[in-house]
Parts: structure tokens; sequence; C-alpha cells
């Protein structure tokens, strides 16, 4: 059996101000830093060890893996950055406020923008000064494969992929994993592994700084998954992120 | 021309109680903290960009690194850890205070176990809890691998193998590389990139934190080399890292 633990990043500064994040490079709260903290530190304290970390290319996830690994004093773990692990692209709304956005369009067009499987946000022009083509991070990709706006269908269209050559392959190999990653991105991989249906993938919502353990079997089956630590205060916490968007 | 960057930890909890510190994991100090993050200052305020970093397995220089990466705002960078560049290891004088040293042997054992070239200190016990061949962030080397004790040249008989097949390649290659290590990791590289005699390199002490910049020429050979910033406070660091060792 192996076993695969996921962390959404922990709070960060635009979730505190319920602003649209998506590829937005913007860094933990202070709140933030405690949940990465404390993933880390209940990691620890049920015995898990790690052979290999991945995170994306934003840096409140980054900093969620960091403080976690510093908990567990395994800072020295091969990190793995890929953007495939990138947050859903939110398109024109990043840097909007949800409640903003739903007192003017609606709450059901908001959940909408959130929670549609297959219907995008607006884009950004590519000449938008939000636009991450021009940032050199993601200048190895083609300008196409930077995108301008994310469904989470376009976002389980990079995450399964980069599932099935690079995070499957290892964890066949026997490395044991930990992904520091988003709530989309999270979403998309969970989608995936759990074989949810496009129509029901609308109430799974990711609580952040939480460890989300999947016990899979031979073939990469999801046997169980769940919260580690508190079972209700995981719950809470994803009722909270499923209220974000209203007026 | 190419540019190479090599930062030495920030201080750590073992330099300021003056302790041989080898492979021992110890962290940085406050002081430690601020060394590292204004070598990331002085990294982007003189527009230096990197494409690549790597480091120890040790936290210092670990966290050295995320500390000036996250001043020049590229946490993003892949970061690679390697053994390699871990710090000169101290055999059996590893928590061992260096002026007591002094007092009990005198300043001239003590200059050549921190400082002979090829004499390499008492070593560890394989059996002795210091040891790290326990440790499972070495368990992918050989045991043998794992030393007992080194002296310098033991240091760079495994960093100048990771600069030719490892550093020198990504260089030439064309990526920009900054790497966070140790006194003598760094001294190991210096002392063959500048191809410094074996009685030389005696003389040459790495200040805590403050960039060495090389340039380099299409065959990776010295053009130049300085430390960034305030030459003087780097002249008067390196002197006081010459004095630890006197009783």
């Amino acid at each position: 059996m192996y076993k695969l633990v996921l962390i959404r990043h922990g709070e960060s500064t635009w979730n505190l101000e319920n602003r649209f994040t998506g590829w937005t490079d913007v860094d933990l709260t202070p709140t933030g830093v405690s949940q990465a903290m404390s993933a880390g530190k209940l990691l620890k304290a049920e015995g898990f060890e790690f052979d290999l970390a991945y995170t994306s290319v934003l840096k409140r996830a980054i900093h969620t893996l960091w403080y976690a690994l510093d908990e567990m004093d395994c800072t020295w773990l091969p990190v793995r950055k890929d953007w495939r692990l990138n947050e859903r692209h939110y398109g024109g709304l990043q840097g909007l406020n949800k409640a903003d956005m739903a007192k003017q369009y609606g709450d059901a067009q908001v959940l909408q923008w959130r929670r549609s499987y297959d219907v995008p946000p607006p884009a950004l022009e590519p000449t938008d000064a939000r636009s991450e083509r021009s940032d050199r991070r993601y200048a190895e990709l083609n300008p196409e494969q930077v995108p301008l706006t994310e469904c989470l269908k376009d976002t389980v269209a990079r995450v399964v992929p980069f599932w099935t050559d690079t995070l499957a392959p290892q964890i066949k190999a026997g490395k044991r994993i930990v992904i520091a990653a988003h709530g989309n991105s999270i979403r998309a991989l969970v989608k995936y592994l759990d074989n949810i249906a496009d129509d029901a993938i609308v109430g799974v919502n990711i609580p952040n700084g939480i460890p989300l353990v999947y016990e899979l079997d031979e073939n990469l089956k999801p046997i169980r998954s769940y919260y580690l630590g508190d079972a209700e205060a995981a719950a809470k916490a994803a009722a909270a992120v499923a209220a974000q968007g209203k007026a």
C-alpha cells in the first residue's frame, strides 16, 4: 500500500481579503504560516516520513511546504517545483473581491466562476499587466501553455498528465511523496483519483493547511482518504471555503 | 562570460558557540538569518538573476538559500540539494569548542585540525552517536561514502567531481547559478577554481553570508572574483573566521 499526502497552502493574503488569486503570487498571512507549521507538526506527530516533495511555482505553496518540512526537520528532502501544480488560473477575475463580484453579478454567477467544471471565467488579455506570459518563471513554456484563464477541466488537463508522467511512477517506485499545492490543483487530483463526476466535484472543498492523506493500492487506486487531525475542524474549514463566494 | 555566486551560510548556533560543526545539522542564529537576508538584498540590488540554485543537505545552508531567494522574490527557482556541498566533516571534534580545544591542545594543534590540507582530525567511531551513517538523508550513499572525518583534501575530492559532473555543464549551458554552502566546501571550490596551492589555501577564509561572485571565461577559468558589497567588511569578517581557533 502506498501513501500520498496533499496539503493546500495555508491562508494567503488574498484568501484573507477574499480576492480571486489564481496565478498571482501572493504570500501567506501569519495565520497561513501557523497552518503550514501545524500541518508539519501533525505529520511529524503521526510518524509520517517522506522521500520527495512537490510544490507549485507559487510562493504560498512553496512557503507552506518549507514550514511543514521545517517542523518535520527534513528540509534536506528533495523538493521539485512544477507549474502544473499551480492554482487554477482565474483569468480576468484575478485580484477582484469575491463578495464584491457576488454583489455585482449575483451569487450564482460567482459560484459558476468558482465551481463550474467547464466554463472558464473571462480571459485576461495577453497584454494585461496581470498576465504571467512575461514572467520569467514560465520562460521555458510555450506562451500558449501559460493560461489566460482556466476552468477546472483545464486544470485537470494539466494536473492529470503530471500525475501520470511524474507522480505515479515515483510513487510506484516506492517514494513517499508530500505535495503542497492549491485548492483547485488538489481538487483536480482528487477528482481524478476518486473518479468524481464532473457535476459532483463542485461539492468538494479543500481546507487550508490540513494534510489530506491518500492510501493507495498497488494500482494507485484509493483505498481510503482522510484529513489528518481533527476531522470536525477539517469539515468546518472546508465549509468555510465553500462559503467564500457569497455576497 | 559566465557568473557564479557562492554564499557561505549565515552564522549558525555553533558558529556563535565557537564549536566545531562539520556535518552536524545546526540551524542559523537570528544574526545568521539577517546575514542571509542581506545576501539576498545585495544580490537583488545589484541586479543578479539566477536560473538554478544549489545547496547542501544541511539546514544552515538550505535556510540561507531560502532567505536569500525570498529577498530576491525568486523562491520558485529550482533548488538542488547535494551532500557533496556539505561542510567538511569534522570527525571526533564535532560539537567541541574551538577555544577549549586550543587551551587543551594548543593553538597550533587546533590550527592544524582546522586548516591542515591533508591531515584530518581524529575520526568518529562508526558507532558514535554523532556519526551520520544512520541518518536517512544519506541512505542512498554507500556507508563508506559517509565520512567519519575529513581534511580539506578529502572535501576537495568530493567537491571537484561535483563541479565537473554537475555544476560546470550547467554553467556552460548558460544557467546562472547561486550556491549556498559552507566554509570548507566553498574553500574547496575556490582552491580548484583559482588553482591555489595546497600550502596557500590555509590563508583563505570565507565570511558568513556575503555573496562571492566569480566571473568565468568560456573555459570556466576565473577572470576575477569579488565579495559583493562592502569590501572592507568582507575582509574583516574573513579575518574573524581566521581567528576562531585561538585560545
